[in-house]
């Protein structure tokens, strides 16, 4: 038996037929054109399902169901797209409107949640039962792991990991408030980190790393001058590593999980970033002298994560 | 059949005997004389039960189980008492030593994990199936109902609700770390603004309201000058109220509970506290112009909360 996975993005939709090991058998990807209607959206991601069947030389009666990771407020109870941004999408009915094209269960969650059962079942969360998993990319997007099934909340948008708040009255946040976890942890949040510190740091290595042209600064920057020992970027290294930790720390105080996943662009930096924010997590989170640490790693699935992920939605019933 | 639910705590022992609908038959104290070895605590506990057992006339195998509400650090998975700081207990087995005296199945949790579930069980969040609650006393206590269950995290020691950082580098908590809701939302930490305030303000009426003695201070001082009109006192109870809704935001986000309850001496403010505390809530909640509001309640078990919550342990298998 086998599962498709759907990585529904803003601008790619791809899919893949995969096993109960998380092999991939076969993927592909069509373009999303996100202007069209939904319904034409919808139609393209159904076909590239079935043709994706049919290379594989299966007949649909060989797949299970279908699992899709979308991106914004997903009802997953109810199978609807509650509002996604990019997409400009409100209150679209996916599954059912996939159902037209392919006659078998679908089900869905947000991405974030997706990846996060990804790495449980497949990935570097292999054999544990309760994760927590943060997703540092142009948000910061989250997934929790409770006894082994996802946690999506009680009601539609619960596991917003990326907006609990770390600091009251602090940074203004793409949700409206300020001082969310995204607003600090986040790569966009790095980047502006980083900017901030070049400006106020005109001798700073990371002009030169740059070629002087604040355009050219992204997620490593930073890290790659705090690494040659340029100051005011380990400065910012710090910053960021503090801030992810607060974070961190309290969900670990909150749901004491087996393991912190880190995903996302930033997590390239592996030990670099890992290895400091584990020793700052360690010295915050509650009752450090009688309760174990929680050890932080990397997640592993990287680009095959969103089909992982999606197709994992289908073996956590 | 009934159900043994024992109130455990540094100054008392409570205990009662109640029913699957949260009436209490009949209940009984000892002092705890914390200072003792713990066998001798434990054995008195026992004794209380079994004396409880013969006053309401019953046959121990009328009784389904027990329920300790504990404070500190709780394995409850196998029954022990990691940590609890007013009672100086390190890695206490209570369920073992209570069984010497009572040979039926016990369970044991954190006092507010309790609190939480007699609520959800018997009190403001009955028929409910996800809730938060905080308690806001000397401390802020938590606890998590999700799907009907307690969530007390993935291992001991989760569910630490105060614990949850609102403001990195804020005022210094109990626990070492900087910021925590507890430091913010806590009784004590009402009291600490009150007389920050009053002594910034020598005009304030909170002065004449604890005729000039600052010792007189307690968790009504400024909520009471507040309604008389006073400016400082005011302040003090916006700034609470903010805080607090800082926290109960980032929950709501992570957890999308049903219904968010308060516990402890400050809920007595009723109204007063919520309908501000449930408006500052609203403007903060992730993606508040589509997902619906969360309610905000006050815990209304009070004086039984402690008994009927180490109950619903019993109920909550």
């Amino acid at each position: 038996m086998y599962y498709i996975g759907i990585d529904f993005g803003g601008t790619n939709i791809k899919a893949g037929i995969v096993d109960v090991n998380g092999n991939i058998l076969i993927q592909g990807s069509v373009k999303t054109f996100s202007k069209r209607p939904y319904q034409e959206i919808i139609k393209d991601m159904g076909e590239l399902c079935i043709s994706l069947v049919n290379k594989a030389g299966l007949k649909i009666t060989d797949i299970h169901s279908v699992g899709i990771g979308s991106p914004g407020s997903i009802d997953s109870r109810n199978g609807i797209v509650k509002y996604a941004n990019n997409l400009k999408w409100h209150n679209v009915p996916i599954v059912a409107e996939l159902k037209h094209y392919i006659d078998l269960p679908v089900f869905i969650s947000n991405d974030a949640n997706c990846a996060a059962l990804g790495e449980a079942l497949f990935g570097s969360g292999k054999g544990m039962k309760n994760i927590i998993f943060l997703t540092l990319g142009t948000g910061v997007g989250g997934g929790i792991i409770i006894d082994g099934k996802l946690f999506e909340g009680g009601d539609p948008a619960g596991a917003e990991c990326g907006h609990l708040v770390i600091k009251m009255g602090g940074r203004k946040c793409t949700c409206g408030r300020r001082g969310c976890l995204e607003a600090y942890a986040s790569a966009t949040a790095l980047v502006r980190s980083t900017k901030h510190a070049m400006k106020t740091n005109p001798d700073s290595l990371m002009w030169k790393y740059v070629n002087g042209n604040l355009k050219n600064v992204d997620g490593r920057t930073s890290f790659e001058c705090a690494k040659m020992g340029d100051a005011a970027a380990k400065k910012v290294v710090d910053f960021y590593e503090t801030c992810l930790a607060e974070g961190i720390a309290s969900f670990i105080n909150i749901f004491r999980p087996e393991v912190v996943l880190i995903g996302g662009g930033v997590c390239a930096q592996g030990d670099y970033l890992i290895k400091p924010l584990q020793q700052k997590v360690d010295n915050m989170y509650y009752g450090g002298d009688i309760n174990p640490t929680v050890p932080i790693k990397v997640a592993t699935l990287k680009n095959d994560a969103g089909i992982l992920g999606a197709a994992a939605l289908c073996l956590n019933r």
